[in-house]
């Protein structure tokens, strides 16, 4: 199964570590614990939205984006896992759209 | 600020209704309860990954194309706040670019 969560984790670890930053820093400017960031970037724990909202306003990157890249990287993963992915218009009755079908 | 589980709340019933479906009905099929699930819906409740996941089963909708659909919603709130939206480009400086300030 697909969970957000681990997705979300990993997009959040990716941007901090490509801005050269230590949990320690985010956590203070997102004023999270340490431990709490930490258990977020590998999916242990579910952050609310407001938390959310705070760590992406420490890595100064729009909740849209981070969400789009997260998207697009859970449509990776259910390709992978057979389920339709990246296509906003499946056929009415689930089959994957040949284009699917050939990307897969 | 912008809430996330608000976007989600709003999209998980935009889908609901569009299929004409009940609460009682999803909520059956995603084996949650329906509080729960009306709950989630007016973004009142976090929803775990597990159980977006189980609601996302029972609307039959990818959660790569749930989140890109949330993903949009929120750059136009986000356009609506003065936050950098849609591009994945902001200037360094946080300056939204002249398309930014052009849409907007």
């Amino acid at each position: 199964m697909i969970v957000l969560r681990r997705h979300l984790g990993d997009e959040l670890r990716r941007r901090r570590l490509a801005q050269g930053r230590t949990l320690r820093e985010v956590s203070g400017s997102a004023r999270v614990s340490l431990g709490y960031l930490s258990e977020v970037e590998r999916g242990q724990k579910e952050p609310s939205s407001e938390l959310l909202g705070a760590i992406c306003g420490a890595l100064d990157v729009p909740l849209s984006q981070l969400l789009r890249a997260v998207s697009d990287d859970i449509a990776l993963a259910e390709l992978a896992a057979g389920v339709v992915g990246p296509l906003d218009t499946p056929a009415p009755d689930g089959t994957p759209s040949p284009d699917v079908v050939a990307a897969a």
